[in-house]
């Protein structure tokens, strides 16, 4: 069946549903679209199941990039492939990443780096051609793309420098989270290692009290509700947590300036480290006062939590079924892709840490209530 | 001599002339100010000479610190010292620094940090009571000190956890630069790190031209003049220059924010790191977007070039004594105390590296002329 679809795609456009944003912040329109055939180095992916990350609630909510198809963390087979892609072939299951890995240039070859300097993101198109492969079906407007992936689609395109194979037998959802989950994965593992090192305390701040226990099997030890600190700012309570200093090491995940600018005041002098894992949308400056960073602090960033898409998404994988690492406890819901909105609401509501939308309705197993 | 003065003194005010800053960016006064007694664990220090720094400048352009006697670069000779004071006695040299070292808590005792977190700076005044050890002698206005130091002055009051003995043979101009000399020694050790490592361009950025040949002395291999790139801006050049990536590691020394962007914008994404060395007084944020900082790009904050100086500024000095530590190089002018305000306008010019200010202009041996 796939393999019929392949070779009658290979030529033709697609007609399929997509969630479309048309406006900021609304919800998103369920339409038909056009989908075009992948063009050299592309490849044409039919999405099997997506959830939502805080970065698509971050862009959903900004003016100027509508139309868009949003979504990032999918998994999918692959229905056709563009020329010279020889990477993967019709029929293979892969996650869309989106970093890039085109692993010829300086970055890809270096350890040191996980940004690739062939392809920059091209902000809602396309990184080779900047052009777009999504039209509304009824009136042929063109659609943006978003981060290299758009997921929130039945059909999407992407550049083989943002697929990543995976074995056919991997379980759909929690591919779904690996195509994402490097930069929650590292802080996890920055965790157990500051644990190993001697840490005692590793403190979890968020609006929703129900991630704290999710939190505490995690490795998390304290928590911190931002709403309920009778007055205090997060980075007052964490300096009383911690004798008065502050802490070694303060971590970033949801690309809020805001509770940048907080983590950056929660780091301690001396040596205390800022790391910025959330993708933002602003080009604001950030809210750090340098005279604040001076007494040794500093404050790094970290795309996709520094991995290399092509190399590591495929050893997490193993973790994951050596069970080393932990996948199952982020998933807090599934259901239809109907209901898009819905996942969106819970995400945006911190009710939620990730949902499993299912293009195919009739796979969800448990829809979490 | 020293002696007998210290005797008296243990008790008494000294009258003495001071570079008093009254009004930001204007001429400093010359005027006589009476200089306090030490107080519990200070130190009063007879000013030898003392030379201008980028900070010095940047705090006398600032409304609301006035009046003020500025200058933090200088070496001297204990003249009387208060109760509990242990380190130094009456007649030893001294270089006085602007961060302390208690070598008692958490961050003294840590390699990680030069950040003493028992005293941190109180600006303006002495560190352990807030208050002022000068006033005007003709009108008893209390005047502030500078970044626990203050050297624009024949003698001045410092915490005991901001000085540290030296050699009384060392010379005195080389010690004045010890005091704060830390930050660019630190440069020149990255640099040279570099060069160990592969580096094959240093590229150094001033709108001096006259400085380059003293850069390329210390290991510059190339140089840009902000005012002489045609319209481009130096991150522009900076790539061009790199093959469009950026440099690896950028040094902020000045303490200019918009110096500090310009930097970050130099550094290559993927792994560029930004020190930022220069003291600043604006409490603006950084002119960094956080989306800039994501791929994989960190800003760290550097104190005295990370120095802890009771441990480090004794060993730069004998580093200096075997001829490992150029110092001679950055000393372009000398001159006498009444000259003061020539010294400021040639550094806020771009003219001078370090013009050394002899308090006794007697001891000028070369005027740079």
């Amino acid at each position: 069946m796939e393999q019929t679809n392949a070779a009658a795609a290979s030529a033709k456009p697609i007609r399929c549903r997509a969630a479309v944003s048309r406006v900021a912040g609304q919800p998103l329109e369920m339409e038909e679209v056009e989908v075009a055939p992948p063009r050299a180095h592309e490849v044409r992916i039919k999405i099997l199941c997506t959830s939502i990350c805080h970065t698509d609630i971050t862009f959903w909510r900004m003016e100027g990039l509508h139309p868009s198809i949003f979504g990032h963390e999918a998994v999918g087979v692959v229905e056709s492939v563009g020329e010279h892609v020889r990477e993967v072939a019709v029929g293979d299951t892969v996650v869309p990443v989106f970093t890039a890995q085109c692993s010829e240039c300086p970055d890809c070859l270096s350890d040191r780096s996980n940004i690739c300097s062939k392809l920059p993101d091209v902000h809602g198109f396309m990184p080779r051609d900047g052009t777009t492969r999504f039209s509304s079906a009824s009136t042929g407007e063109p659609i943006r793309h978003f981060l290299s992936v758009s997921s929130f689609v039945e059909y999407t395109v992407v550049d083989v420098t943002h697929v990543v194979k995976l074995d056919a037998s991997f379980p759909p959802a929690m591919a779904c989270l690996l195509s994402c989950i490097g930069a929650a994965w590292k802080v996890a593992a920055v965790a157990q290692g500051a644990r190993m090192r001697g840490a005692t305390r590793i403190i979890g701040v968020d609006l929703n009290p129900d991630k704290f226990d999710v939190g505490k099997r995690l490795g998390i030890t304290d928590f911190i509700n931002p709403n309920d600190t009778g007055g205090k700012t997060v980075s007052e309570v964490i300096k009383e947590m911690t004798g008065g200093g502050g802490a070694d090491y303060c971590f970033e995940c949801i690309g809020s300036a805001s509770v940048m600018a907080e983590a950056f005041q929660s780091s301690r002098m001396g040596w205390g480290k800022t790391i910025l894992l959330g993708v933002i949308g602003s080009m604001a400056p950030i809210g750090i006062p340098p005279q604040d960073l001076l007494p040794g602090r500093s404050v790094i960033g970290s795309l996709f939590g520094g991995i290399k898409p092509k190399n590591d998404i495929p050893m997490l994988a193993q973790k994951y079924l050596y069970k080393e690492l932990e996948l199952e406890e982020f998933i807090t819901h599934e259901m239809g892709f109907e209901e898009i909105n819905r996942a969106f609401e819970l995400l945006a509501q911190g009710k939620s840490l990730r949902c499993i939308i299912w293009m195919d309705g009739a796979k969800v197993t448990d829809n979490g209530e």
